[in-house]
């Protein structure tokens, strides 16, 4: 039996739980609040973030290598395609949304508008939050001009590229941040992966003091 | 021939102009001043870092992508181990490097004491600077633990993970920001990284207005 520490919100945690559901790896729950760098956590997981994976008396630490863990131990079904060139352009997208969508937008819209509250920083600095939401026009384009040119972000198989950037934007739509009228090819491909069985316990959350919109776990949305 | 679009104190440049090195593939190295967003260079990578790999007509982008592209294409010497779990801590360690090592560490000594005079960002946020400076230590002192356990960072062959650890520390080293009294097993393996013919390049930069320091290029520093 797996164990995942993670925090709903956490687009990191996310994308494990996402992975972990598509290769249908039993994994038990674990909400952690790893901001507040519990003693028992911090030894579990030195860098003090989530996700944390346990597997037997094992602990793995590191979203993107806990993806990379997943697909070499539990292939079925790849995540990742055939092909240098087809694996290099996951992981250049993977990276985008993990750190340039994290950084321009998450942290951004999420960071000031839940965990500001959620871990008692202060009020939301609207700055940020304008600048989050005009940087995530540029994305929904970017991803769109992608998506005109094959089925799914990274190519024409479904991949880690797509669940990195899902697991960003389930989070936004937690707080109806995405604009789903802005494009229809990317609406279409979020409809296809919230749709898939994986996504069920995401579209579950509850944050206590922030109830779901009504589209959030709406497959008609 | 390879085409490298760098800066010369980026870690993630040094860390793939590591690896390009240690696999002997002839590079040419192009200075980038990414941070003047130039509209050729967007073209090239609409991320807009450093470093940017050409290969043929192809640019390839994120370090971290552009590393496990080079490890598939260009297998030897391997900087990867074999085994899920010796390939999992090497990846969590380029993570440990490439994200929590920068933002604690070469973000705010090295991004106040040099980017900002180079970018022309204004002058350096001392609490920034006294942060960096207090949490080097701690990461050494990690390090160290590592090092005492093994004989490179992720295990007992170099790897990827001392490329990242060893580009992020040889750019604070030129600012004379490593304090290498602090642990001899660090000391020693910095030693053994820093004679390697595919860091002769690295001793060799130049940042103008910033003469590196007389230790810099020593390999018995």
């Amino acid at each position: 039996m797996y164990r995942l520490y993670h925090y709903p919100l956490s687009p990191f945690s996310r994308k494990v739980r996402l992975v972990l559901g598509e290769k249908r790896l039993d994994t038990e729950l674990v909400e952690e609040r790893y901001w507040e760098q519990d003693a028992d956590f911090l030894r579990r997981n030195p860098a003090g973030k989530v996700p944390v994976l346990r597997i037997g008396g094992r602990f793995y630490s590191d979203s993107g290598a806990i993806c990379e863990y997943l697909e070499e131990v539990a292939p079925q079904p790849p995540l990742m395609p055939q092909g240098a060139e087809a694996r290099y352009e996951v992981r250049r997208l993977v990276a985008w949304f993990d750190d340039k969508f994290h950084a321009e937008v998450t942290a951004k819209l999420l960071g000031e508008r839940i965990f500001r509250k959620v871990q008692g920083t202060g009020y939301p600095d609207s700055a940020n939050v304008k600048s989050g939401a005009r940087a995530i026009k540029h994305h929904i384009d970017y991803m769109a001009w992608l998506l005109d040119q094959r089925r799914w972000l990274a190519g024409n198989e479904m991949t880690l590229a797509d669940f990195a950037a899902a697991a960003h934007l389930s989070c936004l739509d937690y707080i109806s941040d995405v604009d789903w009228h802005r494009s229809d090819v990317v609406k279409d491909w979020y409809a296809k992966i919230k749709s898939r069985p994986a996504f069920r316990s995401i579209l579950a959350d509850q944050i206590p003091g922030f109830p779901q919109p009504a589209h959030y776990a709406d497959l008609d949305f």
